[in-house]
């Protein structure tokens, strides 16, 4: 699937789009054009391709197809889930936790800084989850939560997060976009109210996501203009990636079960490769409760960003993808409590459906040259 | 172009995509999957692919590439615009017209009802251009004006406008959606500070759009999240989109000479057959500086969407495609003056670079039967 013959070891950056998606996105790209909201015979075959793709986007999750509200993807989804709860919130306090993505703590920010909310940032132990104990029993708006963080992979204690943000009055919002196809997503399971979804981090397009909002959770639209989407997301539609979107949903249903055994089994390969091989390494992401796909580490004394600049023909990534090329630690290992020095050499390496058993072995290869700082090409 | 062999003369609710832009786009939905954020060989490719799609939209509006930022369509720009200007504004007054589409008017509401904005709205005459003698001298925070109108097809005096606004100390954004590709849009020409661009509208692809934010504009991002997009526009970015968006841009510009005339020729051919068959037709749309693929008309004495949904074979709206559906007359064409039963007999007429003469003929044949009440198909 890559380009560049490299070994990709970085699918929670982004995914290659499946086939299947993109063989079902392109007869909306070259034909069937309509525009959702037209009454023509053109608007009625787009109305049904989003109406189709609904269906399957809520399947995945265990929702009502008009409990799913698309939007341009996963940052918009938790734009739209924080500020359009806290539009309608009679109580202006939130809760997270100290990892969140950007797309979550920019708009708690925000919140805090121009609008007088009080933010409460839940601290994490050394496996990067949250204590469910420091979660307040006191007056709450919005509990929002990164499910499984893209980071380390940890997955966190969602149905009592949700129980206790629940039961102190707010409304639960999990960012579900690393989760969705690589473990089991059932809202009424997790008990939250919203939950975002990003297609690109699932094999679908970039540019599409979705925001499930669960029937009679209060919401104000971010974005306003026309009546799409219920009025909650306004705008034309974007047929072809909601397509995508929809058939990537399907996909990842269907691969799950066998692809989430079959790549821990290669994380976990590629584990004990590096753990045997590097003296000190350190696996940051947690043992259990985790991501199948990923696995993080951290080589103490040296930096990641330097080693990953080192290894040509392996794509990974050192922290997220939206801080990469700066040469500061990662704040979430930072928040689990890991010594800068250690953070400061951080490795994601997150596998996908394409990932071989030759590839780990391949990438186990060239990611312990890096670390001994052995030039020489591997046979 | 168009699915069910129908003539399609809604070209204003959505455009066919050109084959050049969804060829340009397969690349980076099947092969090119990289985050343009990642540092990866697959990131930088990606990059590159949307650092030249920049170029490409700058070049089209005689703007500076990182004067571009993407968005995810029109109504995202508009309120990237209108509530990105608003957040930085030290004078609270608005300045718009009686006929702006709700990407634009609901984004105005929202202001005035939840933030205090006094939001002025410039009545228009009975060709729906604003009377730019109403333009008040005093402080003004925004003028936000729609440059071709979505119905009628009317050019705004945007240049005048633009002039004024800056007087009175505000920044001025244009709705450029439905004119670039089918007039010549130039920023500098105009004066503005802001224009927003749809692909859907352009022969591109739904879902993506881009805004023009002229160097030392202040504007505060509406999504919020990690860096890209200058941290204007949070959100991986829509790699294929933005390609394809770049692609229809330069296919813009190069066919706009020849389409303008083309299409003005066969949209006045139109006009010359409905007006000749039908007693008391209206032209809805101005005869001079109009959009030249654009046609309504106004059939006094019936509703519109009957008459569209009695036409089969022929594809075009009644007011705006948000508004179908729903058997209320155009606001923007009550705010000309035009009375409430002529109103709501319009049909929007808009044509397209794939509408020949002879669908044009078919297409007068059905009108006229249609609103003569004539069953009967047409040899």
């Amino acid at each position: 699937m890559s380009d560049h013959a490299a070994v990709y070891l970085d699918h929670n950056a982004t995914t290659p789009i499946a086939r299947e998606v993109a063989d079902a996105m392109w007869p909306y790209l070259t034909q069937h054009f309509g525009n959702p909201s037209s009454a023509s015979p053109q608007g009625r075959t787009a109305r049904a391709a989003v109406d189709r793709a609904r269906e399957q986007v809520a399947a995945v999750i265990g929702a009502h197809p008009d409990e799913v509200v698309f939007t341009s993807g996963g940052t918009e989804s938790n734009n739209l889930a924080i500020r359009g709860s806290a539009a309608v919130a009679a109580t202006h306090v939130a809760v997270t936790s100290a990892i969140e993505h950007p797309a979550t703590a920019e708009p708690l920010a925000h919140l805090a800084a121009q609008h007088g909310w009080v933010v409460q940032e839940l601290p994490v132990d050394v496996e990067c989850r949250v204590r469910s104990d420091e979660i307040p029993s006191g007056p709450v708006g919005l509990g929002t939560l990164i499910l499984a963080h893209n980071e380390t992979g940890a997955l966190q204690p969602m149905a009592e997060f949700a129980e206790r943000i629940h039961a102190a009055g707010g409304v639960v919002h999990a960012d579900a976009a690393q989760s969705i196809g690589k473990v089991p997503v059932a809202v009424d399971d997790l008990g939250v109210d919203l939950l975002s979804i990003a297609g690109h981090k699932l094999y679908g397009p970039k540019g599409v996501g979705a925001l499930y909002v669960r029937r009679g959770t209060p919401l104000a639209p971010v974005i306003r203009g026309g009546g799409q989407e219920g009025g909650i997301r306004p705008g034309t539609e974007d047929v072809a990636s909601i397509v995508g979107l929809g058939t990537a949903a399907d996909l990842a249903a269907q691969l799950l079960p066998t692809e989430a055994v079959r790549q821990s089994a290669l994380r976990d390969l590629l584990w004990d490769r590096l753990g045997a091989a590097v003296p000190g390494l350190v696996r940051v992401s947690p043992v259990e409760r985790c991501l199948p796909n990923t696995l993080m580490v951290a080589v103490p004394g040296q930096v990641g960003a330097q080693l990953l600049e080192s290894m040509s023909g392996l794509s990974a990534s050192t922290g997220s993808a939206c801080h990469a090329g700066t040469h500061t630690p990662s704040a979430a290992l930072l928040a689990m409590g890991i010594d800068h020095d250690v953070a400061l050499g951080a490795l994601r390496l997150s596998l996908g459906r394409s990932t071989t058993r030759d590839e780990i072995e391949h990438a186990a290869s060239r990611i312990i040259e890096a670390i001994r700082g052995d030039d020489a090409p591997t046979g």
